[in-house]
């Protein structure tokens, strides 16, 4: 392979503010990057919108949106019974950079993808493998990493050792794969002040779960546990979001 | 979450007999069997209704087939130009246990999945969390082995570390993933053999490639790749195929 000019990276972008700043911060460190969505089921339209508005402000040298029919996995008839269920956590946003929606307790919601990051960035090393790429991001931050074991440091470093032998690539003297997730430890606040900083609109994001607000695309509810998460942060730092809401 | 009287294994199931035997094998070792099968836009239907068949046929509690649009990632406006184009192994079947098609030289097929089993995995993971399994099965052996990165026992090993990282299941106590793959060390003679000890009927299970006698449905045309590798493992295990061919 040629040596590049500007080493490509893949960029996991679900259209959420998280994402789009991690795209940012793969471009500010030298890479053509290539963006990388996901269609599975519970998406409103507004989502992959807002992904593809992302990645082209972004700088991205291309966007792909795969299908992943998910869905065949879910549903009350895939276990027999409820005491079998083991207990999974709670819903979680598209995003791998994504809320964690710590306000939503309770029953297995139609959203939860099991495995979700592991999938993911199973796919996204297979196109990094394609591109001659050698480095995943992805926005996972300190709130997904409280909640979810696919969010930790270990889980990341297991799956760089994972890349490192599943591919022909990763085989190659010095081609290791790198799965970077340069806002790890950072707060949503943390997040709002690096948008400014790299000049990333996060007007074009798109956060709200509100399934009736989404349906009315592009305005977020203020409400939901999403919402309130970003608005916090953007509160902390000291920020306007500019994002449209329904409730201010 | 209660003791279950058979624990529960998903098995990776595509049609062809690697898998079916892998099937048998878990349910021989007492696991309550879930099959899992994708369909990833390069199939023919044949070769989902053979998993359908060796599904019910080998007992499976549950059959789900996943749809996963990996065309998304290929193409080729995937990469700027060919000499950035980076070496990719040859020709792979769907099943994970599929033959290697060791003759099939040349650019790269349109049926090419990078990342193929990292992928099946991590989706394996999902429903297995799901489902309170903590066994997943597939049918990778020698002849893949000797192939591709992601059927070598290290690939399997680093997957099992992800595993024990990636989910909730995984970090309790006791709860590792195990990544089962009882041909590993199969030829395709071994294999046979071992389906007649364990009572599989081959002749539900489709290899064959060529998609002419695909498209007839249920015949196999003797001749290519997967078709030789699969008779010759019959011949040298001194047994017949009961698969029909075009050309016997």
């Amino acid at each position: 392979m040629t040596t590049q000019a500007h080493p490509r990276a893949v960029c996991l972008v679900s259209g959420g503010m998280d994402s789009a700043v991690t795209l940012a911060e793969a471009r500010a460190a030298g890479f053509e990057a290539f963006a990388l969505s996901f269609r599975y089921g519970q998406h409103h339209a507004v989502e992959l919108e807002a992904a593809a508005r992302v990645a082209a402000a972004g700088g991205a040298a291309d966007h792909r949106i795969v299908g992943l029919d998910l869905a065949a996995l879910g549903g009350s008839a895939l276990v027999d019974g409820p005491d079998e269920r083991p207990e999974v956590p709670k819903d979680r946003s598209f995003d791998p950079a994504g809320p964690a929606a710590p306000g939503d307790e309770g029953a297995i919601p139609s959203t939860y993808v099991p495995a979700r990051n592991t999938v993911f960035l199973a796919v996204a090393l297979g196109w990094a493998e394609t591109l001659g790429a050698r480095h995943i991001f992805l926005g996972v931050n300190a709130v997904d990493y409280s909640g979810y074991p696919d969010c930790r440091p270990e889980f990341l470093a297991a799956f760089e050792a994972l890349a490192g032998v599943a591919t022909a690539a990763g085989t190659e003297e010095g081609a290791r794969f790198h799965v970077e997730a340069p806002l790890l430890h950072a707060s949503k606040a943390d997040i709002a002040r690096r948008a400014l900083e790299l000049g990333v609109d996060l007007g074009l994001t798109h956060t709200c779960y509100d399934p009736e607000v989404q349906a009315a695309r592009s305005l977020a509810c203020g409400r939901c546990d999403a919402c309130r998460l970003r608005l916090a942060g953007f509160a902390e730092a000291g920020l306007v979001d500019p994002v449209d809401y329904v409730t201010p």
